[in-house]
């Protein structure tokens, strides 16, 4: 059996433990949370200070040139673009994940006119399936958008194929799917790729260029730790970038925005993807979570990340043998992502349950609770005591305490 | 001639002058772009610092419910309804304004499905000259934008007309539209109408009731002072909002989010225009500003607003009559906002070496020096000395140095 002994000494030997320090985490609490809404580093409190009271309060408007506010969201587009293995240029910050996935799925269905399917994985996050069938409704030339078994998606591909848009991590299950091999499938007949990377950015490595990826979005809030409500990034090749227009443009597009020209002329590169104003608040606390990231690299974290999913579901399963409890994320490593799922009866019990006894995970419908293992901030002790509490939880039937019924869930 | 002393007694007797003791302004600096970006309240900075350490930092993920993130955007839009002469459940706090006005036009032009003609205004803003080219392009029906004459509407008023998108104030001249009787016209031939409130929320008031406006979208960034790049607003009136779709649905906007249903079914009310997470951190800052609205009355503000553009105005006449510089803002109090225009011979080097000076206004192409007149902040003797720094530049000849070529503009 592993004792949490066991764990702090591996706690004791982890090159990136120190890293925890940048964060204003209370003790009291296991966060294990971090893919729904990851925690503050100090940094990200200094850069949101210093954007109200050096740039906005004294830089007045004067900042969108002095501080660099015009430029920020290609500025931290390029810091963002190590994580996901993107190249300078490649990577813009802007709205939200999923009105940016509005522009790329818009975009790619003006490139590929000449086709008219887009496919889907039908247990895809449901922003995901809604912003698709909206925007292909929108688009009004009878785009079929089919939601297909992501394990048949050979059985789909074919010349009417415009574009296909996975989640690289499932939102549920925490599976990972092959970023290289889907890709290249996809390209055998001539369609565009879009990864929802929401759950792998800053969770797992990501090499967008080496899998010849076209599209990718992503959100700030979960593994990049950038706040609630965050804005969203999108990755476009450079090489595709010339050749998609976004379907949304606005004035900070423009390839001269103070010329107030009448005709809209989009700017060189992944710029025309950007519509309204940069969010220069919410962008500050990106600019601290990037400061973080730049202290260890995502192969460190990966490491680690893998280390505290699998002593997490040993645990669960040395420990809960006689509970009707199980691990539905993958047990192969290069199967899964940051995170890890468990499937049991009254799950949201069980989470609320673990929340009073300071462990906070979430559940996601129907009967999964679902635990982050952020390696930036979680110790091997943690994920002992996590699981401890949890034997406890199921042992006394906490979770079936009637208070808890999950019409109440607001997170 | 109207002396120093004179606006010095004038600020004495001003109701509203303690609340510029909110706001975090600098003495040395006369600040005239709060159209562009507004200065930061106190308030805002207290209410991003308790985002950030109590809610984020402390809260976690938990705030979502505790904090009351989830509902913030009807929460506050109810508390900036007011401004505008909206009703509870009228305004949602949402991404950009660019973004509001895709969603907005994208809904009109399905819901008058049988008409195909959009107007606007040929010397609107370019975002939305922009962006309602991209959504019409994209709705892939033959829409016809046509960008006209705002003084012509009548003319361009047909059974063919869809939706009429106009900015209620001119963000180059500072004049006014007549929001009662445009709406009014407009409704005759059974056409919607839309509002650009960019430059009238916070400005002037604004009655979308007695109007009987259908729709509007504002952002937060100029005379809200929410922070630069802060969120988006739209306003739906009640009796239309369930007769519209979000064209670009997320799951904020479902019915029932936590659900996780495959289908979407849209939420009731405005909440269905959300369609992505809310952006909390940048949120907080409006919260502050709002904070101080609710200090004052819009027509207490209007009042000082008036008073303010009058005197600067009539000091430009006063002291300037031997330049070539013209103010081409009406001088008519109900066609004005609460910016006002000057139209001079090298206007950016104007501005430049007002702001050399500490004079704070910016300059919009072709030769159009902008001073914003915000009456939360601004002093009647401010205005005095702005415009004695303004004879002092034209005076000199300050504008014409080379070093100012507007070929450098950022903001």
């Amino acid at each position: 059996m592993t004792t949490r002994a066991d764990c702090a000494s591996r706690d004791a030997d982890d090159p990136v433990r120190s890293l925890r320090d940048n964060f204003t985490l209370d003790d009291s609490v296991i966060y294990m949370d971090g893919n729904s809404l990851g925690p503050m580093a100090r940094q990200s409190r200094e850069h949101v200070l210093r954007a109200l009271d050096t740039e906005w309060a004294q830089g007045l408007v004067g900042s969108w040139n002095t501080s660099q506010w015009m430029d920020s969201p290609m500025i931290l587009g390029d810091r963002l673009a190590p994580l996901i293995g993107a190249q300078p240029g490649e990577v813009l910050i802007a709205d939200t994940i999923t009105m940016m996935l509005a522009k790329l799925v818009g975009a790619s269905l003006n490139f590929q006119s000449g086709r008219h399917v887009v496919l889907t994985d039908e247990t895809n996050f449901h922003s995901d399936l809604y912003i698709l069938d909206g925007v292909a409704r929108f688009a009004n030339r009878n785009i079929e958008v089919r939601r297909i078994d992501r394990y048949l998606l050979e059985e789909y591909l074919s010349e009417d194929v415009a574009l296909v848009e996975f989640s690289h991590v499932d939102f549920r299950t925490g599976e990972m799917l092959d970023l290289h091999e889907i890709t290249a499938r996809v390209h055998d007949v001539g369609a565009l790729m879009l990864w929802d990377l929401a759950h792998s950015a800053g969770a797992v490595p990501v090499d967008v260029t080496s899998a010849d990826v076209d599209l990718a979005v992503g959100c700030t809030y979960k593994f990049l730790n950038a706040g609630p409500g965050s804005p969203g990034f999108c990755y476009i090749r450079g090489s595709l970038q010339d050749r998609l227009d976004n379907p949304l443009p606005g004035w900070l597009g423009h390839a001269r925005p103070f010329d107030f020209d009448p005709d809209y002329v989009a700017a060189a590169g992944i710029r025309a993807f950007q519509t309204s104003t940069p969010p220069i608040i919410a962008m500050a606390a990106l600019k601290g979570s990037l400061d973080v990231f730049e202290q260890t690299t995502m192969s460190e974290l990966r490491d680690k990340s893998l280390a505290l999913s699998t002593l997490f579901m040993d645990l669960v399963e040395e420990r809960l043998s006689d509970h009707d409890i199980e691990v539905v994320t993958p047990r192969e490593p290069f199967r899964r992502g940051s995170h890890v799922s468990l499937q049991v009866e009254g799950a949201y019990g069980v989470v609320q349950a673990l929340i009073e006894r300071g462990v906070i995970g979430d559940f996601r419908a129907l009967e999964i609770a679902r635990f982050g293992l952020t390696p930036l901030t979680l110790r091997f002790v943690d994920v002992f005591d996590a699981v401890d509490q949890l034997v406890q939880v199921l042992d006394g039937g906490e979770h079936l305490d009637p208070r808890f019924d999950h019409r109440n869930q607001v997170t």
